[in-house]
């Protein structure tokens, strides 16, 4: 085995999962760990105390003539339950064939560790790097990065940079270099129709009160047309159409209504007319139900009229939606379609926009080039369903775009037993960063 | 205190729970006391044993130049919780003004107890009664009556009569004497959506596949249209309509909308168009929501696209609707509107049909006579909304239909804390039981 995969796996075997307090010394150790390895790798490492787990910080040196690229990436993992899925032990990276199994192996500790070689390389070689380098290394991606906004605003100049590069994303497929140029934003609420004022019995008044739940589903049937078009007025007034190189590019891909169909398991597609699964899933800003909920759910029969009955809804938004908007816009018709003989509550939950960068830029054409060194082959252009939002905080609060460069597989099983990272992906990971480097160069 | 009530407080203090097996014995008991009691008043106990609680029986006196009138009632109880509601002890009788509080007071010791006190004054005054007279009481009604239709039957042929009696139905309000003619049926059925084979991530996935929670609040949808007509197709095509006398006596009744909104506290009423309340809730037929589930419940978000959901429907049926047809009909309803893109599994429930007998026939009008002679007013006839199963039962297996002749008031408090019954209904009901045997005579 390689010096680099050996130090790998000694990296992999620290069980920093960030929500279980039973790992926190852990979490440290792990935090203790990336400051030896940057040490030695010749950067200046700091370690910052916030109210939960340690940031990392690792710079090169600094010069003024050449452009600073923040390298993100997080060292907290997933806990392992259920345990008894895994085929080997979660917190000893196994090697079987091409793929290192492990708890963090993709995500993220395989991903920010090959940028972490790959300057490792490059100083070793050169002694120098082509642009300025700093690494932010969190601990509690995987709790929502509850203290990293602040820690963004506290240190807004010591972080100021050029561009943002992060490898937590997906690729299309094995060996198909992808470059993920935007996200959907988000935006969540929650709502509750309160009927009678207690729960009746269903032959004594069924048949001449609102029922909480048939009123909860009417509403939520409201929310799209026959044809999957969402029918809340107004809300696709700001949508940025999908361009044509955008359709082109992803109806090129390998065929995302058939992935789609494979990955869910669904019987069938059910979406939007007019769209593909992949522009359904990237492109487009959705409204679903998360959640339904209201009178009797147990086993057998409760012959109730429920005094209240509750949804959990979530929008999916695309640039130029903006998410304080949409739930405006959302409550109004939540509002509309409630009748008079109900009560409806809403309480709104968190949200953020969508994000998106231009592939084309400057900084998107030397990501393309980097990623086809690293691959050999032409970078295919993304966007993602879900929403990162620490990308959306670099960008508010840092100012820069971030470069998403996913070495993630489909069957790489993050947040699930048997999570795996391809050596191939270790490697093309370390010859990534080197090359993007380069190409950041003035 | 007169010997009757403290006879009925003797009676009310067994705390006869037939739910909970730590009263078992207290259930036992009470069946003890009714076989002394009968014995005493010179009627012919029997004490049956079921799989269950027994079930007492006691006749009089059989003369075969008479009719024989069966007495149903139940002489278990409800459970007394939350106990801490109540304002006194639940199983020490306490009079209070008019007003007797304690559980069973009107559902149904107090009720069926002024049946026995009426035949024991009969028999204590003339040394014989007008009629045959066959008590029934058994102690599971409040757990479904689990075994009385085996028993009724086992004893098909000792139970044969002319008319059956019962006092477990409401009056339209303190004084005022009322026969309940009717009572709607009920077909139940639980539906479940399958959608993708996993719960999936409502960013990565959301817009492309199905969401079963929001099918479901479709499929749910789809049972109404705007003014609450039922879309089920052939749904009425078997409904009796209301007659015109029905509709009529109705309207005389106190406002039954009113009354409506004022038990339910609903902000509003919302039932079928063209119906008053007190028609929908009598004399409509139903589909209603009893329970809908599906996705994250929790507080908080959880942006998942649930893998499955579920809705509980029942239906309350009216003459002369067949509850497996309109099982059936829901059915290819439901299947119908359910998308190739999910699976829909259906679950039967248990089932009913709707019962009337008519209030004008002979026995009808002798019912109408004797409550007249007992509370000084013209009766009420009406129909509920509820289902009462040993009622058809009754019709099924004995062959005859039963008067309803119903002592419970609107602010009794059946099956909730500080159950009561008034001191003038318990009078009031001996007085009935006295003039429905003279009426029911040849």
């Amino acid at each position: 085995m390689s010096p680099q995969l050996t130090e790998f796996f000694e990296f992999l075997r620290i069980p920093s999962v960030s929500t279980d307090s039973k790992y926190r010394d852990d979490v440290r150790s792990c935090a203790d760990w990336l400051i030896n390895k940057f040490t030695s790798m010749g950067l200046t490492p700091e370690m910052h105390e916030t109210p939960g787990h340690p940031v990392v910080i690792a710079r090169s040196e600094t010069k003024a003539d050449r452009p600073t690229v923040l390298i993100y990436g997080h060292y907290d993992v997933q806990p392992v339950d259920p345990v008894n899925e895994w085929e080997t032990d979660p917190f000893e990276p196994t090697l079987k064939g091409n793929k290192i199994y492990c708890r963090g192996a993709t995500d993220n500790k395989g991903q920010h560790f090959a940028h972490m070689l790959g300057v490792e390389e490059t100083l070793k070689e050169h002694g120098d790097l082509p642009v300025n380098v700093v690494f932010l290394l969190e601990g509690e991606e995987e709790i929502g990065s509850p203290n990293l906004a602040p820690f963004l605003e506290q240190h807004r100049e010591s972080l100021a940079c050029d561009i943002c590069a992060v490898s937590d994303t997906g690729m299309i497929g094995p060996g198909i270099p992808t470059l993920t140029y935007g996200l959907r934003g988000i935006a969540c609420l929650d709502f509750k129709i309160h009927g009678p004022s207690l729960d009746l019995h269903s032959g004594v008044y069924g048949g001449a009160v609102p029922n909480p739940a048939t009123i909860v589903s009417r509403i939520i049937s409201s929310l799209h047309d026959e044809k999957e078009i969402i029918q809340i007025p107004a809300f696709y007034d700001s949508v940025t159409p999908l361009e044509t190189w955008e359709r082109d590019m992803w109806a090129s891909l390998p065929d995302g209504n058939a992935t789609t169909l494979k990955e869910t398991g669904a019987a069938g597609l059910l979406g939007e007319a007019g769209y593909t699964a992949l522009e359904q899933r990237w492109g487009r800003p959705t409204a679903e139900v998360n959640g339904v909920g209201g009178g009797y759910q147990g086993e057998g029969s409760k012959t109730v009229i429920p005094r209240e009955a509750m949804a959990k809804l979530s929008f999916r938004l695309v640039p130029e939606q903006e998410p304080e908007e949409i739930l405006e816009l959302a409550s109004t018709h939540l509002k509309k379609h409630c009748p008079d003989s109900c009560r409806i509550e809403i309480e709104l939950g968190h949200h953020g926009p969508a994000y998106v960068m231009d592939p084309h830029s400057s900084y998107g054409q030397a990501a393309q080039r980097a990623l086809e060194r690293a691959f050999s082959d032409k970078p295919r252009l993304i966007r993602e369903g879900g929403s990162i939002p620490i990308i959306q905080s670099v960008k508010d609060i840092i100012g820069v775009d971030t470069l998403l460069l996913g070495l993630a597989l489909p069957d790489c099983q993050i947040h699930a037993p048997n999570e795996n990272f391809t050596v191939t992906n270790f490697e093309a990971g370390i010859r990534l960063n080197r090359a993007l480097l380069e190409e950041l160069r003035n």
